[in-house]
């Protein structure tokens, strides 16, 4: 027992910890406005004054995030519309698919993720917004959704200037708008975050921020400078400028190797800076996320409504007026939906689980995030090629292979965010997953279950290739049972694992847990 | 001085009224996850056993607002995409469009919005989830966004059945898994709503509810048993259970009109019911139009990115190699887009201004919102016309007409949530935009912009046909400008009227806003 009391002793004083977080956070965050539910009370009576315009940012950043997960995934469709001929090798046209489309595809994503990135730390520090911030996002949202196009111009035609000057001239203007932003919320305190508010240096702030915002967009002037003159080279500064920040952090990382640790960030420098353990607002990387899994569980049936309705004259004349015979064309493209909605739901349950114990997201959780959504992006397309070719043939296993990668990777990553937030466990997780805690092994499970699965599959059609595709089908039907029994699983495996190391010991978790339903009985019957 | 007194009263009652409510209902959905922000500090104490499993449904809300509002806007592409030849008359093409894809897309529209609707009620029951409700919402989800297929395979082969079968079959699994749900909710009170769990005929809620989510799977039952005997029966009966609470509700407010007021529902039916002032959750209403809003802004830019990246060779030979040339033939598909996010994205800020004073959204708010909404998916459409015809052609006109009247229609619905909110001002809106609220004037102002500007250019492209196209442009430009100065104007405007009708009466507007501004400062000067 003396175990659970300690266990309970963390959790309790955890939750108090947070609770304290809370309370100040809400505090910090209370607007005036009737939306926000947690300011409401707060704000009435201190500065019912300033409610005059101002509103609460969520909805915004919402929005905002809603348009950008949209625009990131964006250029996966001319990668997925690539008709893949069946005559010819799949691995030559997937190595024409790579070099050129989804090259695009992988750039977009990181480069509007970046902007979004950028978006986050800006509203981290603007905390409320008017009708003229309000208007001025939308502004940088519209330039921000013309990104993907520009850069598949510099991709079709590398040697022309125009796609790199269109690229520099939106960046530019972006950067003056968010500069126009900054000084606009500047000049009305009420609006900024509460600890700038309070702080005696907010010029100081205000130049910091305005100094970072502008480094961007005057690397892209000089970038489009050099494009008349020598056009390699603004390319070379374009890709400088995307990796400055984890270019600065590794050699400051480096230095600290060789050098021993120099003095932390002073506390002044709490916003903007690029460490990786800068905290990212974790409602909105959730939110983004949300919005890509939703796009992408979406694609294909978005092609089914529009290709996959057969003309009524083709099927009188083709299939003797049997439309069931007409649908059945089409059955591996309803099979592919259905496998790749499953596959993304599922992927999307595994992050939302992990979320839900994650109490504070950072730079490189975020980092992380990015490149797992970025190979859920390509799902679809994985998903498309299974069954777009003849069974067992050799373009079918590959597609299959091609497939089983993809998930492995976006699993993969997904257990990496979980890695990483373990490093540092007291401040980005609740205390019931981390180590010793009651979710620790079933939290494991879940996130290790995808790449596993992935992995299985992908050695079993290697040694059975002439089974690939009822392999791939059976692991496409069972995931999601496996999903519903899993929690039975871990503890079934939990009680084996036991059972054969450490017979005598009882587990401290299996205690806890029997407390939990005992404490659950009397909340019951006070409730009924 | 007097009238400013009351009031400030009002508000101040409003506030404490609301602080309430918000206490109460926070109370409510208290769970005791670490993501819900509200619920941690007071469940902490309380029913610190029920964690195991249990979670916020917050994030899993907002994914299936994501999920529905992608599917209820995907059958705009097909029309999107239908070519208009430029010989033929527009007028033909448009009346082609009319009966078919336009009619699937509206239909669609609805059926997939009544689908969420009934998802919100379900999940205004049931507050909390875990990881089985979580996996059977996805399966839910799946089905439904294989709705708009089914629909589209009924309107292209009317005469076969299999299209409705497959639709039938798609809602009797459906509201199979809902009742899955229920069940499984009600086996585990702990996931219910604190009203629900603390009653004491929880059974009757379960017998209510699950009777009317099974009403509607029966009726689909009957007419997929009907459709092999006589199709065109089935489809009277899908069109009524469609409207069925429409039909049921109008004949209750006739019977009551005629024979006078029967007794109100009880309170043992507050759930389910389909009133029109029913509850609807303001946050899922806002998720769901946010992602209809940032589908639609960004329909033509995937359109884009797709189409017009033109081939190198192409440049090569048509135009000399001259990319600025080759992209200048683009032209009018970038206007359009620039004009349709522009557009898109003011409806959004105007949605978001009228959101954020609306403190309770009804049933039938939910209904205007939803036909607002579905002018609003038509815009990309209506925009990529207006810039597909040679100018001062005919079809060039009645393609401008056409925008007109959808933007006159998606902001003139808008006005109408207003309205019917000012109806029951007390209970729906907040006390600013109430009749003599400081922000009522501005309100309505900012409401009626785009239905008077899109009125005003109808009737001037009438009058001068021949610079339709400019007037539009105009139009398009200066629609941002007017939100950003509209507080200006509307200030000025007031300023004008009082002293044309009232001059010696100093408006009490006026006083309030003083005073703000004056109480504005101690809280800065306190700040900083």
């Amino acid at each position: 027992m003396g175990v659970n009391d300690d266990v309970s002793d963390i959790i309790e004083h955890h939750d108090e910890e947070e609770m304290e977080k809370k309370c100040a956070r809400s505090q910090a965050a209370s607007s005036v406005t009737p939306s926000d539910s947690r300011g409401e009370g707060h704000g009435a009576g201190t500065h019912s004054g300033t409610h005059s315009g101002t509103q609460s940012s969520h909805r915004l950043l919402a929005y905002s995030d809603a348009l950008i997960s949209i625009i990131a995934t964006v250029m996966i469709l001319p990668v997925a519309h690539t008709k893949v001929e069946d005559n010819e090798e799949l691995r030559e046209s997937v190595r024409l698919l790579l070099t050129t489309k989804i090259g695009v595809y992988l750039m977009t994503f990181m480069i509007v993720t970046m902007a979004w990135a950028a978006h986050i730390k800006l509203f981290q520090v603007i905390v409320r917004i008017d009708d003229c911030l309000a208007l001025l996002n939308l502004a940088c949202m519209m330039l921000i959704t013309f990104l993907p196009y520009t850069f598949s111009l510099m991709a079709a035609f590398p040697e022309n200037i125009l796609g790199i000057l269109l690229f520099c001239a939106c960046v530019m203007v972006m950067g003056c708008i968010q500069c126009v932003i900054v000084l606009y919320a500047f000049s009305r305190p009420f609006l900024l975050n509460e600890q700038i508010q309070i702080s005696e240096n907010q010029t100081f702030y205000k130049h910091h921020i305005l100094k970072v915002i502008m480094r961007v967009p005057l690397m892209c002037f000089i970038a489009s400078i050099f494009s008349v003159i020598f056009f390699q080279l603004s390319y070379v500064l374009l890709a400088i400028v995307i990796f400055l920040p984890y270019i600065s952090q590794s050699l400051k990382w480096c230095r600290n190797k060789a050098m021993g640790q120099v003095e932390e960030t002073p506390d002044s420098m709490l916003f903007y800076t690029y460490l990786p353990n800068e905290p990212l607002s974790k409602e909105r990387v959730e939110a983004f996320s949300d919005g890509v899994y939703a796009i992408v569980a979406t694609l294909l049936i978005l092609d089914i409504c529009e290709d996959n309705v057969p003309d009524p004259s083709v099927v009188e004349k083709q299939f003797g007026g049997s439309l069931i015979a007409a649908l059945s064309a089409y059955g591996p493209e309803y099979l592919a939906y259905f496998g790749s909605f499953a596959t993304v739901g599922l992927l999307w349950f595994v992050h939302h689980s992990l979320f839900l114990h994650v109490t504070k997201t950072t730079r490189f959780m975020g980092l992380l995030n990015t490149f797992s959504l970025a190979f859920v992006g390509g799902l679809p397309l994985a998903y498309q090629l299974t069954h777009e070719f003849p069974p067992y043939s050799r373009n079918e296993l590959e597609a299959i292979q091609i497939s089983c990668v993809i998930i492995f990777f976006a699993g993969i990553f997904q257990l990496a965010i979980w890695v990483v937030a373990l490093y540092n466990e007291r401040e980005t997780l609740h205390p019931y997953v981390r180590y010793g805690g009651s979710e620790h092994v079933f939290m494991l499970a879940k996130l290790a279950l995808y790449p596993c699965v992935a992995l299985g599959t992908f050695f079993l059609t290697c040694i059975l290739s002439r089974f690939s595709a009822p392999i791939f089908h059976l692991m496409e039907i069972t995931v999601p049972f496996a999903f519903l029994v899993l929690r039975l699983l871990v503890r079934v495996g939990m009680a084996l694992l036991r059972l054969l190391f450490c017979p005598e010991r009882p587990d401290p978790r299996s205690i806890i847990e029997v407390e939990d339903d005992e404490a659950r009985v009397p909340f019951n019957a006070l409730v009924t």
